[in-house]
């Protein structure tokens, strides 16, 4: 194996499949996203996590008490009024903009194989407009 | 060529001049991202696009319907008042705190030589604080 | 040292502590953060600074005139109302919202063995839920 055939190994991409069971969700994918990692071959670097959906995001918060993501999904509703007038005509405007506020992708601290976050830290997928079966596309850069 | 040399030029950053035609706007730029990254020399990785401007930003949301878009600048608009009462004298303090819910850089997958985004999903500059020209610098990391 | 070991060793974590003064505050990284980049072994890639806390967040704006910072915090103040009812009963709901609305990571360019920000841009750390010491893990991939 060359040099550029190595380097190019490391950011293998993975999917992951998550389904949502309401319109709006904060699923916790961290163990999940840490299964991931730990089949790479790399002992240390950073992992990308990637949401490629237009109604849906990524964020890291608190995962000990599930009332945080709840405070955080009505937080979000009403910065985000669903009575405005739109123009995107599917209606499901205020999902895009919660999408674009929680960001598309996280960053991973990696050592040891393993995900590094905080010691309250959790990934979540942010859905905003399901139920739905989202994916997200898992790669380690070094 | 030795072997650190092989990893830096990896990671060699680009610029990307883009015009601006309004006070605020979202301008896909993921056919000029996309060109940036055909050039590049490894086929895997992550593409990182870096806004070095504190009054626009860069977010990945839908866009196949351009109405999408202008419901997020109408949706940033009620979020972040113009009305307010600021301390910064240039009285463009809301651009600056859209710019920070947006985010000044994006990650973007890659495979094959080519940007790997979702269906729906392009890469926005968003400007709020234009007319201008703005510039974007496009790395790749594997 | 072989090839895997010289690649890990791009991406090293190193950790700084930030200690902040009031319960929100925007405190400028730049220079610290700059001075682990300028130690780091290699000349070009991207830094990475993660916020392992849940009431704190990263974010990159003004640096040239305080009063951005300031405008930014209230804001954000606006946007996240305290008298909301909340189900996490420590009491600190918005400041997890703040926190993810600014997200728990920034990515940094940099040249020539230090960063390269854009001419007005610094990196704060965004303290929503303190004074706390709060630390921050930087790392560099190329």
């Amino acid at each position: 194996m060359n040099l550029k055939a190595l380097c190019a190994s490391h950011s293998r991409m993975k999917t992951l499949m998550i389904k949502t069971g309401q319109r709006e969700a904060f699923v916790d994918i961290s163990k999940q996203v840490n299964a991931i990692v730990k089949e790479a071959s790399l002992s240390a670097g950073i992992c990308v996590v990637f949401c490629p959906h237009t109604t849906a995001g990524l964020t890291i918060n608190e995962c000990a008490d599930p009332a945080v993501v709840l405070d955080m999904k009505k937080a979000l509703g009403e910065i985000v009024a669903e009575g405005s007038q739109w123009q995107h005509l599917e209606g499901n405007s205020p999902a895009h903009v919660k999408a674009s506020l929680m960001g598309s992708s996280v960053l991973l601290p990696m050592v040891g194989n393993a995900l590094k976050l905080g010691r309250w830290q959790g990934v979540f997928l942010c859905e905003f407009d399901g139920p739905r079966e989202r994916e997200l596309w898992v790669s380690v850069v070094s």
